[in-house]
């Protein structure tokens, strides 16, 4: 499993919707995807509900982990927005309301429409530099090693792009992929001999049903790209080996 | 936030493909709305790599809290397999071949295809009870709250099913959405006296884009098909009485 790489991150999902069955999180797939190219593979990823505690114990138990922590959800101006009172709480830090992010809300929506709701999107925990907000205004922010996004995946989306120049990446994880139709109980002995000529990446073996057929792809990943490919040719060479077509 | 629920469930996908973000996990949304009906939600979520001591932590934290833990993914032949193990060792016993899982997979592989890699599949800590597997045989298996399943949706909702008589249930938690186009700040201070007043359910604010418009789904949730519909109703008449239409 192992797989070098020095810097690495965390995402936390925050939302009581993702676990209800009721919404399929689409925040994870984007930040994994984007951490991998800038050599900061997500490690783990944790869902909790609205429940300041528990996003608490969450947080602080990934930021020690991890180079970086991502939470996602629960910054807008409702009851169950709870993040930034919650990270505060993380940090040991009281929540205090952000002159500039008040600034651009009320430029954003007009004296009129400004209310307490609203500026409570301007409230951040102490210490905290704010993330651009491209679609909607509203900022998010940082503290520590922690960026705190909005949940709505396309303000997210934006606020990551927004943040990213300011992180310190590492060399892009890359992978290649071999996909087969040979059973994993027929290659599983030889691929294990493989892994362990190739200590420097990581291999994954998974099986899929599509379309009536099932197959496997085998993933090999890691940092440097010659290890990889080293890895690839042989997963390739023992697919052949075992009387395996290797399907692109 | 608060919802009546007596009975809770965690579940935690085991797999370093959908950290990488190849791969869009399929199971919680799955799980999370069977289990929702079945009057046992699921509070709690974790995405962790094939790593034993991050399985082990991660599985006793979330057993500790909730009625039932349900793992996903690692119980195939590969090297990438080590679910039985980790699970095995936070529980503190052996793994051990159980008799009925060999007898099964030898049956359906036949003498021909049985050798040490698909034998792997019998492995299970000691004590466990195993769960049909009706697709692919290899079971899954129970040991105390957990329920270790497959990764591959199709076999994880298979044993799903299975195993679902044998669990114990309460109240199915039930749900109403009031969608509209008023914007969250909007409605946020009428939200929260409407919250206040309907303690039983947990009432939540989720704005989308959709086909380039903004909305707003509120969704009611618990256990008490009354209490949900009595705050539904309330919700409703918040957003006639600040001039949006309810949208079905």
């Amino acid at each position: 499993m192992a797989m070098e790489a020095a810097l690495t991150s965390a995402v936390l999902v925050i939302g009581n919707e993702v676990l209800s069955g009721r919404t399929q999180d689409a925040n994870l797939g984007f930040l994994a995807a984007r951490l991998a190219d800038l050599g900061i593979p997500v490690i783990e990823a944790c869902v909790v509900q609205d429940d300041q505690d528990r996003i608490v114990e969450a947080v602080n138990a990934l930021r020690a982990r991890v180079t970086y922590v991502f939470t996602t959800g629960g910054i807008g101006p409702t009851h169950d927005d709870i993040t930034a009172a919650a990270i505060a709480k993380a940090f040991g830090v009281p929540v205090v309301r952000d002159p500039e992010a008040e600034r651009r809300l009320r430029t954003h929506y007009g004296d009129g429409f400004v209310n307490a709701a609203r500026l409570k999107m301007a409230e951040v925990p102490e210490g905290a530099i704010l993330v651009d907000n491209p679609v909607s205004t509203a900022p998010g922010f940082r503290i520590g090693n922690v960026f705190v996004l909005a949940g709505v995946p396309a303000i997210a989306q934006a606020m990551f792009d927004a943040l990213a120049p300011g992180l310190t990446g590492g060399p892009p994880v890359v992978s290649r992929t071999v996909s087969c139709r040979i059973p994993e109980g027929d290659f599983a002995a030889d691929l294990t001999e493989v892994v362990a000529r190739h200590a420097r990446v990581s291999i994954g073996s998974y099986p899929y049903f599509r379309a009536g057929k099932i197959g496997v792809s085998l993933v090999v990943r890691g940092v440097d790209p010659d290890a990889v490919d080293r890895a690839a040719e042989e997963v390739e060479a023992m697919v052949r080996r075992l009387g395996g077509e290797p399907l692109v």
